[in-house]
């Protein structure tokens, strides 16, 4: 059962100033509700879901007992969802506590300045957890990650990979030892980027907003910029697709390709 | 001035078989509309805009006195317009004459099983164009190319590329000698495939459903499966972003990578 209190409620979380109040954000969908039930660093508060699911998902249910399942019908789901054909199930996760960067990392850490399309930022999400990514520093006028369409764009991947909220310029100070890989339309071709992994296995990708590229501020303190070259006629990419590209050269290239040292053996 | 019959015919364009009636479809947008001015292929048979978009883009209206220009005000703009936010200017744009694959190939070229969404097959063709990539084989349960969303998301490359329609079993029989390189999640890594361009100049790269992957008949015909390798935890990559990795190698390692006779020497 569901109140209409509840349901109230449930339909203001959809503003930032309302997740923030009642300290909670919505996941719909069997696969985004199982990633953060599966998650170690989520707290799924409630559950609402159609009869069907609870018993599709009564395995990885009885693993959360202590997780509360409100069984509810299509028409209330359908008060509550955002989604043009909701999905069985839609379930209220507990905002996680703001994550700082580690202060040693080892690894590529993607840094957005400016993602302000939720379809955009929910789908670098993804990319970045399909190739492992463990980190994704947000400037604070990206778009909220825990927005609906953020979530849901992001397709579970939000489970798995930390957000920290940051102003870029502080977090590069913070790092300075970490080189900056600025994507940019007139830097080095990703295909002639060298990585050198060996030396420092950390970088910050540095990725702009849709319409302005990198602020200037921020290009300044890039240590590299790097770019896909342009072979046809159109303006640009799309942020989510330059990301999916740069990041497949950076994570997939440098294991295949022999370390400069190797090669001159 | 634009009367309410005129304005009735254009809303109904964003159906298929209203656009199929009349022989046109609706781009909007400045640098949509231009594209669609200055290519060869297509023919604008009416633009209706702002007159501060006139006045701006005088000097390419010049080139093209043909074409009619409907001086319209934003009220009258908002209604024939499907955005959110009109952007001054809409024109009519003649469909054109289906198209046929050119018998002889020599170049890398998308074929596309039951792309349905029609954001990603916009993107798919900005995509394409930036990667001077001039052909995409759509199979007929594809998105329509020419309704708004996909015009759209193309941000003016639909202009720059040949959209030809074809069951996709066909076009790999008429083209025998022309590898099909098929995207799974299970076939050679992209970073280690070797595309022998100075062999076989041509290749079709077959992309599959977001849903459903590519469908069992076609993967039969596949030469090649191909991967982009995951790192991490996400069970897919969106159609369009797994299209916009395998194009950045296909097209810009195999140019920076020497050809294996050379590097023999």
């Amino acid at each position: 059962m569901i109140s209409k209190a509840q349901i109230k409620e449930i339909r203001l979380l959809h503003l930032k100033k309302h997740r923030e109040r009642y300290g909670c954000f919505v996941a719909e969908g069997d696969k985004t509700v199982c990633s953060f039930l599966e998650s170690p660093w989520y707290v799924v508060e409630r559950i609402y879901a159609l009869p069907v699911w609870v018993e599709a998902r009564s395995t990885i249910l009885q693993l959360h007992p202590d997780v509360p399942v409100e069984i509810i019908d299509p028409d209330q789901l359908s008060q509550i969802s955002r989604l043009h054909t909701p999905q069985q199930v839609l379930a209220l996760i507990r905002l996680p506590v703001p994550l700082a960067l580690p202060a040693r990392l080892h690894e590529l850490v993607l840094a957005l300045d400016a993602i302000r399309d939720p379809g955009n930022l929910g789908t670098i999400i993804r990319i970045a957890d399909w190739f492992g990514i463990r980190y994704i520093c947000c400037s604070p006028d990206c778009a909220d990650v825990f927005q609906p369409k953020v979530v849901q764009a992001s397709m579970g991947s939000l489970a798995h990979v930390h957000i920290v909220e940051e102003t870029l310029t502080t977090l590069f100070q913070q790092h300075p030892d970490i080189p900056v890989l600025a994507a940019t339309l007139n830097g080095k071709p990703i295909q002639q980027f060298q990585w050198n992994r060996d030396q420092t296995r950390a970088a910050f990708l540095l990725i702009g907003n849709e319409a302005h590229g990198i602020s200037p501020a921020l290009l300044q303190m890039a240590t590299t910029c790097i770019t896909i070259p342009r072979l046809g006629q159109a303006e640009s990419l799309n942020a989510a697709i330059a990301t999916g590209i740069l990041c497949a050269f950076l994570c997939l290239t440098e294991t295949a390709r022999p370390a400069p040292d190797k090669s001159a053996e």
